[in-house]
């Protein structure tokens, strides 16, 4: 069972923590507390090794795919984080024996992890453990630990081998070639690796260091070099009450580094070790100092304060802060967020519409640089997903479902078992999942409108635009009966509908990108005509744009039925059969149904795996009066089986603009815990990213009620009666604000003065924002 | 602590048992209890896991290389062997909670692993369990498993999950590409793959059968289909007393068996499937009884009984056939047996001198058709060998040092660390250790000469002689200075003189290759003239015999010196220092001077790691007096750290030549503990097949004193004060004899009619042998 440590006094809500250790939740702590830097992942594996352990390391970008039959992945890095400690001549783990004062806890505000415990072997033998471990935000390609181990009862032999080993795979998936190992003046460890089909190469690198009481010294390891891996093994003797202390300094680098692009094998390896040398001399204090520094700018940069009547509810949403910083790579535009970050094998490493739907709005509202390099990894991937068209007979920019490095479609073919067959399960959304060009042209426009970066729109975002635009007037099929535009054969946002006509968000969203194209181009014409010019050589505007203006208007968008306002997911949705869906919703796995039903069968009923229609209100919600929304959620939701993690926090938000706090509470809470909460084995493969940028949405879009609507500001908020206050820095067209919002009022200081002032509405009304202003918000505003 | 269980009336001294269950141990027993059958070898992994585990399944001949900077070995074929079981929401292992009236145990006569405990977990709920375990000796792509639990204090749910785990790797390497996952009628599963480079395609199938008490049924299992995994997990529940029993059947079927060689990848998996639900039907119990049946037959034929002391001795030469069996590929003359057998991934699978003089012996003496089959292996592999010799610029057939499926050499050219660079050490075995080319000619030649197999000599044996005399013709080296041919630059058996000149036993080996050719050559012009023709068509024997005879008796062959009768090991061996070597030679672990010197220090010093010398009196023993034998014993076995498993037996053979009975039993009893001992670390990379070959040689070589020199049969027993009898089958010119030796008397019977009578000597004296003869020994004799 999960547990908390809200901590007390500056650690307050700060501390995530496992109070117990439990073999059969290994994969759940390496996932919830994993460290990392949006450039690797370091899953929170124990130093100590046990069966059913996943040690995964995963650098942001360096994709490779095992085989042609295979589809292209971050490839799991050589681990250096097992500690093989022998005690007595007993190997450390904590299945035997007897644990005593055990507390693992992760520092959210530092970064740091931390792991202390009384370990009793079974001769009763005591000893005292203080594992620390953290990765640097400073420098990204560090790592440090640090052990400390103290005999209680007797004196002890230990010995701990520790060093670089690249045995690990992806589920059984060697993606390196091995390198050099070398282990320099018995001190310094390297080894290289080269991913075998992407040729990147890595120099993983480490040292240590030994203290024994307080005194320095250097015990004479034992040096081995083995297959794929190098360590070395110290030891020593202690007397009762005696502290060893052992830390260890650890870098990867690797040739697809920007600063390390133009060297050779040989420099990277080279200036590998120069840079761990120098960093690993300032010891491990310093490292981590240096590090927390860096997280504190980015606390003090996107702070968020609630107070509610459950602390939870705060820690939850730094929870979804400090795993926001580890999946993404801000620090290079090249490179996307993963469904899981880098905390997992789940969905290798891909990215989904998740980032800009559920991920870039929070860098877009506090760190929108990084919401733009977001956006400019879409750009710099635009060529694969031209030939994403090409390849299936389009024209334009068809973005991939899954996408990795070129923007070329990674989405794997085949899935779990189909239980009908006992065959995997044909995987569809990378061939017809095709909302997802539009979801990135949305992100372009919503960053844009946000931002005002006309820069970033003239390098890259008109491109994305059009371009996303030309794929749809050329996926768009004309019926003659109908005497319109149809999108068939699609897969919408409920992925438990496959081979649909007409899915409606698809639809919506296709005409969304057109017209939002048709508005650009005419102002582009009109304002900007070089340009405009530019673009047209390009992309062969004037012709574009004269066939998105021909069928735009003519996109079929299916309407809210008269007699109850539903309005139909698909052609078919509504004729299929209904059945009782009971079992599956309090399930607490999900995709439980699929032990029954295989996907044809599943295809075939009315339930669906998330929001659908909802997430067509949450984006497009100028179009859908209120009355239509309810209707709809009280006719959808409850056929959702919220299967997917980004389902609860779109329905919190929905909730919100519902006005039903209540609910949307309960929708906060359960989003919230879809990692940090007690089932144990979802976040096996992972976190669930797109899910914890949706704990900021509910937050901030959903009580906070702000919305950025084609260049107005919106703040509507509507706190739960739970929460006495909410509070949160605002990133608005060049300025940042800083909102809170207590029961009955709204507070907003504007700090910075790049306009003068910033216009906006509450709950309809128009306000002018030049400094400050506290607005009473109205029965029922709140 | 290794312990024994020796057994009880008919299991007396057929038990391999261990006691106590100790995670610490886990490769060894994973080791020394492998099942196999010559075609495939499991690691005897248990059921649950355990990290440090290592869980192995080699099919013999399918090598793989995984790049081009590796080379070719034997892939880790997916596995099959493990169960997760889940007792009342945990998983069972023995490393918590508390184990009673453990014992697992190795039945060699039936080649059933059985363990059964009592497990009580930390809530003191307690359970049996009876698992056991086999691999066919009649079906060679089967094997079958048992798995029985009764809960003992309290009713109890049990999961368990079971399948096709094909994630596992050769330390990291992934050799396969992943195929098709399949679960028909939720019951029989299958998984395919394909190696990446030889393109040798698998198929893993297996199936499950279940009983409460007595009662078959078939619960409803949930399936799953994950990468490279395929498995079924079943419910249980079960009142206090009650007893589940699973059966599990598994097969491996791959394309380069010669019964699939014809069918496509297609047609394989479907009579995979064909034979493993036809195999299956019959249940565990009747295949288990149709493998032991096959046992009973090995057993029948090769029955070796001793009469010791020390039961444990029996034990051993027990344990030493059964390895014999399980590491010989019996069934296919394209593959060779392993450095470790099919037990462990050390040396890769590839075969060594270790064939010829350590293992090949016994099969030539119990089962010729089998020996017949290991020099097969080196005819289809002498492409490889020729290519080898072009390579490095000579002629004829240059064996590898390590040979795989092809005869290309596959030593790898970097091992473990070198201490003083922290480099990996360079291994030039591969490039120098060239005593090889001719111990196959000498296997050869022990063949012919053992079996008169004329016919074996037509196909494959002449040519193999002679291109190996050829290639040492083309590699000696004219020494102008003292008028005779050197052969610089080797490495001899004692593989820690690196880069020498004149190893003795090289020398003399090419000179005796050499000879050996001249006299098959000449004999051949003589009697065979049509085969000598055709041999001389494809291999210019007349020219070659020209720089034969011109050659062979320039060969410098190193001589006692005057004063002390020593044999120079090599040029320089007698001139480096000598260092005190007690450190190393009363150590536990092998290779220990390296923790303290690297190879070109150890290259540098008066120590050597295996016999060299010794191996040279055994092969070629009509050559030294039993005084120059012992001279040199005297001065070299000091120097020796028996740092090499093939050490021990040599020197006990010999130590039994020079009449040291007392000397030799405790050679003999060092080296039946090489696997079967208490150091626990040593088999971790698999078994050490040359020694097993050892063992028997020690018995039948040494102390039964039998050898076949040049078509003569010699039986000079010299039995240890500790062996009241010793009696063994021995296979000579197509008869079966059946010798017993009891102190003071020699007993041979002629079991089989294909010659009239037999000739042989004891202790110099010549006997013909009809049917049954009864010899006294003289003092000194036995």
């Amino acid at each position: 069972m999960l547990t908390y440590d809200a901590g007390q006094g500056e650690r307050k809500n700060w501390i995530v923590a496992e109070m117990r250790f439990d073999v059969r939740h290994l994969a759940k702590y390496e996932t919830i507390m994993c460290l990392g830097n949006g450039y690797m992942g370091v899953r929170s594996c124990t130093e100590e090794r046990y069966a059913g352990e996943t040690r995964n390391c995963f650098v942001a970008g360096t994709f490779n795919k095992f085989d042609e039959r295979e589809v292209t992945e971050l490839p799991n890095c050589a681990d250096m984080t097992e500690l093989d400690i022998t005690i007595n001549g007993e190997t450390f783990h904590l299945e035997k024996g007897r644990i005593h004062r055990y507390i693992r806890q992760l520092n959210l505000r530092t970064g740091e992890l931390t792991r202390s415990l009384v370990w009793e072997n079974n001769e009763g033998e005591a000893f005292e453990f203080v594992f620390r471990r953290f990765v640097s935000l400073r420098n990204l390609h560090l790592f440090g630990m640090r052990a400390e181990i103290v005999p209680l009862t007797g004196e002890a032999e230990i010995a701990i081998r520790s060093g670089i080993n690249g045995q690990v795979t992806n589920s059984g998936a060697q993606h390196f070639h091995e390198g050099d190992k070398r282990i320099f003046d018995k001190k310094l460890l390297q080894m290289t690796a080269t991913t075998t089909e992407s040729n990147i190469d890595f120099a993983f690198t480490c040292t240590h260091r030994h203290r024994i009481g307080e005194r320095d010294m250097e015990p004479e390891p034992r040096l081995s070099i083995g297959r794929r891996k190098v360590a070395v093994e110290y030891r020593y003797k202690l007397a009762v009450g005696e502290k060893i202390t052992l830390e260890k300094i650890g870098g990867i680098y690797t040739s697809l580094d920007r600063e390390f692009a133009a060297c050779g094998a040989a420099e990277l390896r080279e200036r590998a070790l120069i840079d761990l040398q120098t960093e690993a001399a300032k010891g491990y204090e310093q490292l981590l100092l240096e590090s927390a520094e860096e997280w504190s700018r980015k606390w003090e940069k996107a702070d968020i304060r609630i107070e509610s009547a459950h602390d939870f509810d705060q820690l939850a949403v730094r929870f979804a802060q400090y795993h926001l910083v580890l999946m993404t790579p801000a620090h290079d535009n090249r490179f996307g967020v993963g469904a899981k970050g880098l905390s997992g094998e789940g969905y290798k490493g891909h990215s989904f519409w998740d980032t800009e739907i559920f991920i870039m709005p929070y860098f877009l509202f506090t760190e929108p640089e990084t919401a733009r390099k977001l956006l400019e990894y879409r750009y710099n991937t635009l060529a694969g997903a031209r030939r994403k068209a090409q390849a299936n007979g389009f024209r334009g920019a068809m973005y991939p479902w899954e996408s990795a490095l070129t923007g070329d479609e990674a989405t794997p073919d085949w899935g779990p078992v189909d239980v009908v067959t006992g065959t995997p399960t044909r995987i569809w959304t990378g061939a017809i999942e095709q909302h997802i060009t539009s979801d990135v042209a949305y992100g372009v426009w919503q960053y844009y409108r946000t931002t005002g970066d006309e820069r970033f729109m003239e390098r890259c975002g008109y491109e994305i635009v059009m371009e996303t635009a030309t794929f749809w007037a050329s996926r768009l099929e004309w019926d003659e009966a109908a005497g319109r535009y149809h999108i068939n054969d699609v897969i919408g946002p409920d992925e438990y509908k496959e081979h649909v006509d007409n899915n409606a968000f698809t639809n919506y969203m296709a005409h969304w990108n057109i017209r939002t194209a048709i508005a650009c181009h005419d102002k582009l014409r009109q304002e900007r005509p070089e340009l405009w010019s530019r673009l047209n050589e390009a992309l062969h505007l004037e012709e574009a744009c004269r066939e998105w203006k021909a069928k735009a208007d003519l996109i079929y968008l299916p309407q809210p039925r008269a007699e109850d306002l539903i309005i139909p997911q698909d052609d078919t949705y509504l004729h299929k059969k209904i059945i009782n869906l009971t079992k599956y919703r309090n399930q607490r796995e999900v995709g439980l149904i699929f032990e029954d039903y295989n996907m044809d069968q599943v295809s075939d009923m009315q339930v669906s795996k998330q929001a659908d229609i909802m997430v067509l209100f949450y984006l497009l919600e100028h179009l859908f009066p209120r009355e239509v929304k309810r209707a709809n959620w009280n006719y959808y939701e409850p056929k959702t089986l919220h299967d997917s993690s980004l389902s609860m926090s779109t329905h919190c938000v929905l909730a919100c603009d519902m006005d039903d706090t209540a609910l949307a509470y309960r929708m906060f809470e359960q989003a919230a815990r879809i990692d940090l909460g007690p089932n144990m084995k979802s976040s096996d493969q992972g976190m669930h990213t797109a899910s914890i940028g949706g704990i900021w949405k509910s937050a901030v879009f959903g009580f906070g009620g702000v919305r950025s609507l084609d260049g107005k500001l919106r703040i509507d908020p509507r706190l739960p009666k739970e929460w006495e206050s909410l509070a949160f820095p605002l990133y608005w067209q060049g300025d940042r604000l800083q909102v809170r919002i207590v029961q009955g009022r709204l507070e907003i200081v504007k700090e910075t003065g790049v306009r003068p002032y910033v216009e906006f509405t509450v709950h309809g009304k128009p306000y002018t924002l030049k400094d400050r202003l506290e607005i009473a918000l109205g029965q029922g505003e709140v």
